[in-house]
């Protein structure tokens, strides 16, 4: 009989918490939806800003926003994080052309990738096409591709279901092109943008080089342009094309992480952790990659506050510097977290995979943190969100695994349909971002931490 | 020791049927995804042909685009049911004014109501605003509104997440808010359109007249300009709107539901109906609205047609004609139906919400009928569909409940959040349709067909 009553009683407690939860997080819902921020916020940092590589005046002009947005929102610390960051620039000659055997020109559309070494002037070169990197790569000799433009046309796997995957099996063409290319003595390399539709813009992103291997100037073909280039070579006949790019490095430049505060009531030295990346590509507008993590986090927050939620826990957003070609704002963020002995951090979440409409969130952590996420579900049936499962957090939370003995990382998961549509792409414009898809994930986030702040 | 093997045995019988129906799954969305045919339809449907409403030329093409493309497609018949539709024209003059007391003139962006009478030439008069059909309702005289226009400015509720939802709670403002307004002896009715978003966007859409209740126009204002009109209203000065139209009915047409079909080999009068509907409002290009449900469902027939799938039952795909302002078509489809005595029809699924990142499936039925749904989600997990309940069917195969007694129908679930920003509206255009989003729904929808005819 002790026993059934003091289950009845636990009972009791558990419902009325959950209940109040439930209510908590629909008010997070009204909130968002009908008095919502992040629409407009995200059309500022798209249209008074735009984008926002790091190194160029833009970057910096985000950091001036993003402290003053934490600032009109009264969050209780609002603090830079000072930190170096490379500095690339497209310079102001990018262009390519496609040379018939006749001297017939065909301009395409192209972008340098991210870190390229320019072309000093106007390269040619006879184009050699491979159908994937493995195919390059399984190459025996260099007879067909010395002095040669390798161009590497592998499509993105439009089966899988998760783009995220297509990406993750594609990714290597664009970050190893280069340094598999020259090791076959090629001059320069192209490749079929990592984008999923047929379309004219071109995707730049991150490459690498390696100091053991010359580096070559390396661009990104519109998967249209790719499909155009292909069908010209398969017909047989020598193929030339032309490259300009005068792209570079500069010195590191001095920048920041943005970071504002709730401070918990309870717990002021147990720290959630929660942010976007505030650099973008210098392509577009960086609206879905990462402004829309930016403004998530941002409105997570101000949404808290509005509600005059007390935190036990302090919640900390940070607007990371350099997620695109370096990571050094995650990495440096790691850093202070060593230094601060004081703080104990309990959990991280990141928001960057685009505005989309909400899907629910995944765990970078033990079998036990993912039991946890999967207890989460059911507040989050009514608002249309089943993802919660093992699965990634985010390049910029990633660091803190190495300083933080077992901290859970978060991701946010958004649907992943459109996301390769507009990814490092000219066409990721804030007319790409839908209000009410973005104000549902402000919304779904405001209310994770809640829990995470509520249940950790 | 006998039970445990017959068990065993029916475990791994189980176990191969499913493995088998999973890689029949997988199949069918490869061939969506890597060879789809969905967008290329879409595209000609909306471009080639365009806005369809019934008793138009563009309808009449459309009913010979929809035959020409079955047989396109080697469907084992294709025919048609010849019914009588309504015919309501928008005609040449459609303009609004808000006037002020100065006799500044203020252009709206404005559509007429679908089957809305005309103004017999320009009509003039004061404004008077109703926050809700509600307020109207409770209206305790027609001291204020006798000869006025009256304006419904009642938003939809943003704060539903299933935006249909939304959609319900606001429909009777546009369905009803004519006769409503008649009787309150205004001379005209003007409503915010029913979209989500703010902007220039007017939607249109069905409305009634009764016999004892005078006729007076009805025209919906884009959301923006509904804001606008209420802020000029709201200073307290008088202010008018102008306004014409020369809409109006004309005599009904002769128009077609287009059928197709595979014949099934077990049981080919047993029948599972499929489809969406093949006219539009004719304003955009009808291409969420129905366009999607339309090439849907022809490529779900097209992809089972060419994996060779030789139905157990009858598939059979109808384009309905004139859901919009008539549902002629459904119920002329039930008519045909309820004739053919020798047919058993099993099942009925519809798609008409859209063409976005599918969700999963609703069922109109028996709670046996819901459990026998909610069966099938672990075919889709992989595919990210996770809405398998209890739900509404369709328009055009509502009528189909009154014919066949215990017939579930099943209604294709997308993700809603775009909808009501296109829905009735110019902006329901071809552009406005994503195509991975479009083709996973062909797959999920080929995919339950399958399921249905293996297993019902």
């Amino acid at each position: 009989m002790r026993l059934l009553i003091t289950t009845y009683i636990l009972g009791i407690t558990f419902l009325g918490f959950s209940q109040q939860d439930s209510a908590f997080i629909r008010n997070v819902y009204n909130e968002a939806l009908s008095h919502g921020k992040s629409y407009e916020d995200l059309r500022s940092l798209c249209k008074d800003i735009g984008a926002r590589i790091t190194g160029s005046a833009e970057a910096e002009m985000a950091v001036k926003w993003g402290e003053q947005k934490m600032k009109e929102y009264n969050f209780d610390k609002v603090y830079l994080q000072e930190i170096q960051v490379p500095h690339w620039e497209r310079g102001t000659k990018e262009a390519g052309w496609i040379k018939l055997k006749n001297g017939e020109l065909n301009k395409v559309s192209l972008l340098a990738l991210g870190g390229s070494i320019g072309t000093n002037g106007i390269l040619e070169g006879e184009v050699i096409e491979f159908s994937t990197l493995e195919q390059l790569r399984n190459l025996k000799s260099n007879k067909t591709t010395q002095g040669k433009i390798i161009f590497i046309n592998q499509p993105m796997d439009e089966q899988q279901i998760n783009t995220f995957k297509a990406y993750g099996g594609c990714w290597p063409v664009r970050g190893l092109g280069a340094i598999e290319s020259s090791q076959l003595g090629a001059k320069a390399v192209l490749i079929r943008s990592l984008g999923l539709p047929l379309d004219e813009h071109p995707h730049t992103g991150g490459m690498y080089y390696v100091d053991s291997v010359e580096k070559i100037p390396a661009a990104a073909l519109s998967t249209l342009d790719a499909e155009k280039l292909s069908v010209l070579l398969s017909k047989g006949d020598k193929v030339n094309f032309v490259l300009e790019m005068d792209c570079r490095d500069y010195p590191d430049a001095t920048s920041y992480n943005v970071i504002g505060e709730l401070t918990g009531a309870e717990n002021p030295n147990n720290i959630i952790t929660f942010g976007g990346h505030l650099d973008s590509w210098d392509t577009g507008e960086g609206a879905h990659d990462d402004g829309a993590g930016i403004v998530h986090s941002l409105e997570a927050l101000r949404i808290l506050k509005e509600m005059d939620y007390t935190p036990k826990n302090t919640l900390r957003v940070v607007f990371f510097m350099n997620e695109e070609n370096g990571n050094r704002g995650g990495e440096s963020y790691a850093t202070l977290v060593k230094e601060r002995t004081h703080e104990k951090h309990i959990a991280a979440l990141e928001s960057d995979r685009g505005g989309f409409a909400p899907r629910g969130f995944s765990c970078d952590g033990t079998d036990e943190q993912v039991a946890f996420l999967e207890s989460m579900e059911h507040y989050f049936t009514a608002y249309d969100l089943h993802v919660f499962e093992k699965g990634y957090g985010g390049v910029d939370i990633g660091p803190l695994k190495k300083v933080v003995d077992g901290i859970p990382l978060f991701g946010f998961v958004p649907d992943s349909q459109r996301y390769f549509d507009f990814h490092h792409a000219p066409s990721d414009v804030f007319e790409n971002v839908n209000k009410r898809e973005l104000e549902l994930g402000c919304a779904a986030i405001a209310s994770f931490l809640y829990l995470l702040d509520q249940k950790l």
